[in-house]
């Protein structure tokens, strides 16, 4: 067994020393991401933690693609925020991305993101069918 | 395989997007959780971070109880805090609840926590027999 | 199938409510770690991100092998940072520990660490052959 790199086609992860997400045997290990467009590099919906939020699944429905899996897929999601203004919407967007099937999480504000312009990071932990 | 749903009967988590716990195989995710009475909805052990220490455990057990699971069965836990204050006296906590069976930890210093008037939140990981 | 403490000898670790790392079956879970030197207690590094992240890296390295793992079965990193200073430096301790085999990683700015004079702190998952 040994580790996969999950990658959707992200040149801009060539360059980190770390992988977007690794799988092993069945689990998924999602690295935590910020609403950085892949391809212009900016961070997508300025000051709206909802809208960055919702580029975040976006960008880790992509990631699960790459690995044959989907939402149903998610045990585990961590949101590491900088801000409460509007987090309380962004379960709106888990709705819609979950269905019903939620997973487990933990939310805490940390003192900054390492991408600034973040509002909210999210990692995840899936387990394959 | 699918995610089961881990809930000791807490009706607050009806509305959340995220479930208490999930299993999925023999994996156990439990979200992040505060001293917040699941019934009076009030946190419990106001300042005073071994009291709320205390409640997060008590919770923990429930939920590991409802997966069929014990304190024997966490393999890791982290420790969400605001403030050290009191801190290093959770120790005894963790001694009553684990006996000398400890799982790996990390503890951190958070900015805030989502619940206010919380001084620490636990999130763990454990694995079924 | 039982929890199984994972320790390099490390005294300092005998009156901690934790483990170094708990494996069981084939995953691994080590806590958060900071530079602090295991024998001297001293914290390496002062001042220097780079430094202290070599050193974390070193332990885990002991770690790991004790648990007759290597940097390979690593799947999932977390760096807790309490300041950006260097932090992109630290880059280069990655590819020298990981080759060309990067895990997943989450990095977040925390608001202070356990260990004071700790500048970064890491924890680890990883799944055995």
């Amino acid at each position: 067994m040994k580790n996969i790199r999950i990658d959707p086609g992200w040149p801009r992860y060539s360059r980190f020393t770390f992988a977007p997400a690794i799988q092993r045997g069945k689990l998924l290990f999602i690295s935590g991401m910020t609403a950085t467009d892949e391809k212009t590099k900016a961070v997508v919906g300025k000051g709206d933690i909802v809208a960055q939020t919702r580029k975040i699944y976006e960008k880790m429905r992509e990631v699960l693609e790459a690995a044959g899996a989907t939402f149903d897929n998610v045990v585990m999601t961590r949101d590491y925020i900088t801000t409460t203004a509007g987090y309380r919407d962004t379960a709106e967007v888990r709705r819609e991305v979950f269905g019903e099937n939620f997973p487990a999480s933990t939310g805490v504000i940390v003192q900054r993101l390492l991408r600034e312009e973040a509002l909210i990071e999210i990692e995840a932990v899936a387990v394959l069918d």
